[in-house]
């Protein structure tokens, strides 16, 4: 295969063949094609795009460049869901025990947290104990004893791509539809699923800043995921505020534990229903039941405790990650609240150190906002439109001149 | 300086600063610059250019990267020629000796041939003892005495360019306008110079394919000089049919010394004469009576033996590099010559050994084609079309059909 002559014609607007984006993939895995050209075709793909087909290929040949998760043929249906981030999304915590008490399994692998977006196992590291790198074997002897789990990516899983998108990272060739879906779908489909629901989120708070955008990325990850043959599903979510009433990580662990008891926040429920909808056969109202009558929790707790974390702590979290500063930010004058900006109060947050601006930055579990009022509430001034919570007085104010500079009272 | 944001910026279409460019080059040259970060620059450069500023700036970063020639204060004026390559095209070796008898400075600095143009370096390999490797000091030596000298790129000279023209070969990002600009001015203009005369080909023997092509990089070249203080000019050559009679690395310096010598062919004749007009302030007729009374000739002899070549060997050369096989192809019906189409020619004659597929292939000085007739001319059946000097009977045979295939007579 001649690389350079594969690059000019992805250049030139070509379709590459299914045999040359898998020559590529496993070149570029066993380190026989050089990141130089790597990135150059990753940039050439960028302004010329892929066909669906294309995308497939290239996702399939992610899929297959490490270990495929396999299930037994009599295992419940394998299902997930991937969200592209956003502030305070917070749902897979609720989501995973809610769908194990309807039976499915929930094989999640999730990853951290970069730039404004929180992630999943920086919030469960909050937990005492909770384990999230667990080898592929346990993995096979745990999910069947909870239905549900929720962990790291494994060394064997998807290298291509974790080969991949540290290259794009510092070549400015994330933002690529094509590329972006073979990395999502990769990871994904590697779990063995059989169903799969996308949160595609648009907004300040997201990734894709605009609905045209997350259609499109949408429809890239459904098609890709029909030509694998896993029934996938999409929804659109605006992230202009963000989802819940907190964000940060043992905040929002604590807002899903409230979550899982059936005491909302209205906005993340009914996420967390949607969701959960696109990938089971129950009815919204059932699913609702499991999270009104305790089962959702105690799935939840059981999970925990299987993952070895300390599941008679879960309640006292607010105590264990208890921040020096706790700061309240008060509405300066009275009326409806129209704007409360998901990427203001993401940019706070991760500035407080809730979050990472690189890979290798530590986090700080006890950080962030909570209390949030919802857009569309009536607020009177003086009352609490969040609360900071921060490692200093000078941490919060910062925090605050930031969030401020996105709320608007009308 | 953050790589990647700046990648982004001008894959986003937005102009680099003269700062950043700078930044870039001297952060690349000195290998704090990844070339996977390089590769993806250079890609987003295909696609979204950079304007004449950029392109000057590019260019500047480059020449600097290395040493430039210092000529004294009241030294002649230096002049030089660029050809972007064609087939037969052997002009400097006519040249360059012409303008030194006119009183001018030429301190020829050439490349090696790459795909089916031949370089000026491999063509004066042909010639018994002469040195195209001379370093600093001895071009500054070399060049008061004959006024003309034709050398190879000094280790010192654009090693921005050196490996960045290694990187572009191997990631499909050659034929960008703005990038191919940089590369030829920077090397050209490390000579100071005061006048460059810009011979860009097009045509089916030319890197670029059309007028238009041509044209576009024309113009980016002479912009360029001249923001860099060059004064600068531009021949637009088509490159149809090979220039001259002959093609192959001994058989053009053949047809040069014969030219040299006042006996043409008149197209190569015509083209010398005008480029020397563009950077000579003597008249066409002047130049012509150089060439015509054998000062040109006494001047290229002279350059021969001051860079340790033997001159009493010249006219010796189809001696010294005779191809065991000369075969005699001709012209099987009667009519006008029509097509003798250059790219056929130069993919036969590289197939015959006279070029090079990759930068370490050896090349052959004896094989190549000569007495090429010319398109226009009145050709009989059974007439000689050209010679094809070759190391084996089948290799002949191959050239053959190869160029017949570009051969039309109407």
């Amino acid at each position: 295969m001649q690389i350079p002559s594969l690059i000019e014609s992805k250049r030139d607007g070509h379709a590459l063949t299914d045999e040359q984006i898998r020559a590529v993939i496993q070149a570029y895995t066993a380190g026989d094609m050089p990141d130089y050209q790597m990135s150059a075709l990753a940039m050439a793909i960028f302004f010329k795009g892929m066909s669906g087909e294309e995308t497939a290929a290239l996702t399939e040949a992610m899929l297959r460049s490490g270990t495929v998760l396999h299930w037994p043929a009599d295992a419940p249906m394998r299902v997930d869901k991937h969200s592209t981030g956003g502030i305070g999304d917070k749902t897979s915590l609720v989501l995973a025990p809610l769908l194990a008490c309807d039976g499915l399994w929930v094989p999640m692998i999730s990853g951290r947290g970069l730039g404004i977006t929180g992630g999943t196992l920086d919030k469960l590291d909050s937990i005492p104990g909770f384990r999230t790198q667990l080898s592929e074997s346990e993995i096979y002897k745990t999910l069947p004893i909870t239905g549900c789990l929720m962990v790291g990516q494994t060394a064997n899983l998807c290298p291509a791509d974790k080969k991949l998108y540290a290259l794009r990272d510092v070549t400015g060739t994330i933002q690529s539809i094509p590329l972006l879906t073979s990395s999502i779908m990769g990871k994904k489909l590697a779990e063995g699923l059989n169903r799969l629901i996308l949160d595609v989120k648009y907004g300040s708070g997201a990734f894709m800043q605009t609905r045209e955008q997350a259609h499109e990325l949408a429809e890239s990850l459904v098609n890709v995921g029909r030509a694998l043959g896993v029934r996938s599903s999409v929804r659109l979510s605006p992230m202009d505020e963000p989802t819940g009433e907190s964000a940060g990580n043992a905040l929002e662990v604590i807002e899903c534990i409230r979550c899982l008891q059936g005491k909302g926040p209205a906005d993340l429920e009914n996420l967390v229903l949607d969701l959960a909808c696109a990938v089971s056969i129950s009815s919204r109202e059932e699913l609702k039941r499991m999270l009104m009558d305790g089962r959702a929790w105690a799935k939840f707790q059981h999970m925990v405790t299987v993952q070895g974390g300390k599941a008679d702590r879960l309640e006292r979290l607010h105590a264990i990650h208890a921040a020096p500063v706790i700061h309240e930010m008060k509405a300066d004058r009275s009326g409806t609240l129209t704007r409360l900006d998901a990427g203001a109060v993401g940019r706070a947050v991760l500035a407080l150190g809730a979050g990472r601006s690189k890979a290798s930055d530590p986090v700080d579990p006890a950080v962030g906002v909570d209390r949030l009022r919802k857009v569309g509430q009536e607020i009177k001034a003086g009352e609490v439109l969040l609360r900071i919570h921060a490692r200093s007085q000078a941490a919060a104010e910062a925090a605050q001149s930031q969030i401020a500079a996105g709320v608007k009272i009308e």
